[in-house]
């Protein structure tokens, strides 16, 4: 592989990377967006996936945020204190938790989410339908990929 | 919309949010493998970078890594230390520096690039050549939007 003055380009090709770089710039992007309609960006995150899966134990919402636990744990105890989010034991193992979104918290969720609708939107500008299932179906490959190989 | 009670799984669908997963989970896939390999996460990003861009301010290096400048400063200058690297001051602009790979630079990075394409390989298990063309140029595609919107 011959380097040329301006380096090779590797990275162009380099799919992880193309992912790191986008997801970053994205990220940056939807917490500036979420910051001006005075929404906290992690708080975000924790309803998102409520909305999502329903019930949760903490270690899901830690494992669908790719958040530190702690951090979490804060959102929840917060998100419970102002009536958004409840914790129940569940009925078949006392010793599990579930957090799940009450009304109110997803009544919170319906107001942040078209901030998030149009983050989207704006990213995926001149994609088609068929592009957007496409490329999601690919992102989906990419995860069963990474989830069964090691 | 209404609410199933294990939610409404928007996620599956919100792009941003399946970006940022994957791409966490490469991360920390990319770093556990380099370790065993026993190179640093953070050296590496840079190494890739001056690789694949050739002579970059240190800047650019930011930019490119998605990384904070005073880490890509302290892995530039081990790295000069190192003789991996060089700095060149511009023959244009004598404020502006420019950072390159030596040969040696060069080098360690070869060593390294097998770990990075066994790693892609593994993600992209089962994408055709066509797949991975058009999945490349989605993502250059959100990268062009993201870049141009706001």
């Amino acid at each position: 592989m011959p380097i040329a003055g301006q380096g090779d380009k590797w990275l162009r090709t380099f799919v992880p990377y193309q992912l790191y770089r986008i997801s970053n710039q994205l990220n940056q992007r939807l917490r500036v967006r979420l910051r001006k309609s005075g929404v906290n960006h992690a708080r975000w995150r924790v309803l998102a996936v409520l909305r999502a899966y329903g019930k949760l134990k903490l270690g899901q919402i830690v494992d669908l945020t790719v958040m530190e636990q702690p951090s979490v744990s804060r959102i929840v105890t917060q998100l419970e204190r102002e009536g958004l989010a409840r914790r129940n034991v569940s009925k078949d193992d006392s010793r599990v938790v579930y957090v799940s979104l009450t009304a109110a918290g997803q009544k919170a969720f319906q107001e942040i989410y078209p901030t998030a609708k149009r983050h989207q939107k704006r990213a995926l500008d001149g994609f088609s339908d068929d592009d957007i299932e496409r490329l999601t179906d690919y992102l989906r490959r990419i995860q069963d990929n990474i989830e069964t190989v090691e």
